[in-house]
């Protein structure tokens, strides 16, 4: 894997059906690899990574995408929507089949998979879907991507470094901006809509979040953006993302409006410090669970770790959220070219909340790398 | 059922915990009727008509409504959305358990499921979460809702159904507005913007689809809007709706750019007399695919069947597309308070396409009503 790009407003280079066929072999092998006998793609995230497909909208209508070692992929689509497939970038890198209104999409899937095969689908597969391909073929067993082959989407490559660059410093220009806005006296929801704002006029094609989570709020770390008023002397959580040329962002910062108070302070050092070494643990042969132990030693032994209630961190690429997940128990290596967030975060119920996070990616030289340069210094906003 | 309210533009009459927990009585009531242990109902529509919970975002982390006969239903959460949960509108009708990253959120919904049992389960429940309960209970067995339950939300209730007639005059009042527009000249794309700013403009919250399918591309019945540029002479398809106060319009209807042909105008007569058949149909007593044979039977006789390439229809309520379909095979009875589209359509490779669409109730009365009134005769625009 190669050093990430430096960050660019320009179009980024286009994927060609090439890269398609080779993320495709790619996952053939890594399902022969795991004993799978293939590999069954739902609409979503999966299958763009693979095709470049998108239908303009999931229905119950089957589309899935078969991948099985030693055979050509095949896309089964509606016949409706078999237009559209054609004209995706992967498209001429596999076969179409489609079906009709009123047929059975599942036997037309049938004879593409082994009668008695173990199979990876996609997590986010419709169950209608799943449960018709187990009645059409009841020997057949199956195991969610997740599960099987979680890094299928994980390593980037120069391409994808590049445009999850891109969209890191576009969410950075937005952060930097919305500390120029006015919080006191106006919602988290208006606040919540500068950002959205921002992070579209910054390239973003898709805001997946904007979080403000002021004073109390801000102890949710699930909360978005509410009616509440931002006062004088809150903590305010911004946390924001979404889809840049297809590829994500994700980063919080914690700001306070005015001074903030001693203990405020404290704790928001403290995640500062936590972040920081999460992202120190960020080198070869790590595992993804030891980025979490490392920022969750820093808060358990300061004895705010009842305090910190969720993973440190999650992958991010077509989508904003996607493996590996820097968990305990998640004992599958860091590899160069997997990005994913870290975000340490401290919630006191009732009081406010604290969160830092950056995306980061591991380098072939074996050290960390942020896509996310601004200060994590507490800013001071109006 | 009653009859269907007239439309209005107020905020309607907010729904309530009472009637959340009706629903979920009744879901109760069905499946036990249908000989399944319980439902188990995923994030999105199910789960929004069945308590008013709508998570911020759809995730790898388990939520699951469980509905067994007999027992008070259970939203199992994740820890980080239990506070969002716990304000939905249904949350009082309903008991939250939630469940912490790092612990196996399946282990947490097994005991509240009958170990043996079959169960319903959401349509777009994640394959991963369905594997995920298949292994904790092997001996479970699954069945989607649109297959056991498919009418589980089909009849709609006086509230709902004024949603519904609200939704459709606000797309009424789009078409009768865009008729104004310049066509000729511009992009589909831009047409469909303006489409979708006039549904925004009459109070829906959401735009699902705005198809402009010009010339040719009116012969693809899943165009959306692309960037051919409209020409005079073009038949232009244009297919719109979205949620308003979360209930679903969708609607269609075929202009052209000046004079059209003879064909054009047959063909467009065709089309109109075949919604009109499938129109009258709708009365006490007949099946879903009646609705569809009445239509297409129209369309067939004079020649063009085999350029009808869907089904006739499809419910509409919390989603713009849901069961009932009306479609040949699907046997059950159309019953008062059911909303679904009558939609045939010619479509003429290369050439051009028509279809026509309105929603369409039983009434208490035995009759169809119409929820979109705007003409069918085609347009002609500039």
């Amino acid at each position: 894997m190669p050093t990430p790009a430096a960050p660019s407003d320009d179009t980024p280079t286009p994927f060609t059906a090439d890269d398609y066929r080779a993320r495709m072999d790619r996952a053939a092998a890594s399902a022969a690899e795991a004993g799978l006998a293939g590999v069954l793609v739902a609409p979503g995230p999966d299958l763009v990574y693979l095709t470049g497909y998108q239908p303009t909208a999931i229905t119950e209508r089957l589309t899935v995408l078969v991948i099985a070692p030693g055979r050509d992929p095949v896309l089964v689509v509606p016949t409706l929507e078999a237009p559209d497939a054609e004209k995706a970038v992967g498209a001429p890198a596999l076969t179409l089949r489609d079906w009709t209104d009123g047929t059975d999409p599942y036997r037309v899937t049938a004879p593409l998979l082994d009668v008695d095969g173990r199979f990876g689908v996609s997590d986010n597969a419709w169950a209608m879907h799943l449960i018709g391909l187990q009645r059409a073929l009841p020997a057949t067993t199956y195991v969610s991507l997740t599960e099987a082959l979680p890094m299928l989407r994980a390593v980037k490559d120069t391409h994808e470094l590049a445009r999850i660059a891109a969209a890191g410093a576009a969410a950075d220009r937005a952060y930097e901006e919305i500390l120029e806005v006015r919080f006191a006296g106006r919602r988290e929801t208006e606040v919540a809509a500068d950002l959205a704002r921002l992070l579209l006029e910054f390239g973003h094609s898709q805001v997946d979040f904007t979080v403000v989570g002021s004073g109390p709020n801000g102890a949710n770390p699930h909360h978005e953006a509410g009616d509440r008023v931002i006062e004088r002397g809150d903590m305010v959580v911004l946390d924001f993302g979404g889809l840049k040329h297809g590829y994500g962002s994700d980063t919080t910062r914690t700001v306070h409006v005015g001074e903030p108070t001693d203990e405020e302070r404290r704790v928001h050092d403290l995640v500062r410090e936590a972040q920081q070494a999460g992202f120190e643990a960020v080198k070869s042969g790590i595992a993804c669970q030891d980025v979490d132990r490392a920022a969750r030693k820093v808060i358990t032994d300061a004895g705010y770790g009842e305090y910190f209630i969720h993973r440190t961190g999650h992958g991010i690429g077509v989508t904003t959220h996607e493996p590996p997940y820097m968990i305990e128990g998640e004992e599958r290596p860091v590899v160069p070219g997997m990005c994913f967030s870290i975000e340490p975060g401290v919630y006191l119920p009732g009081r406010f909340g604290v969160r830092i996070e950056d995306i980061v990616t591991l380098t072939e030289d074996g050290t960390g790398h942020r896509f996310n340069a601004t200060p994590h210094e507490m800013a001071l906003v109006e």
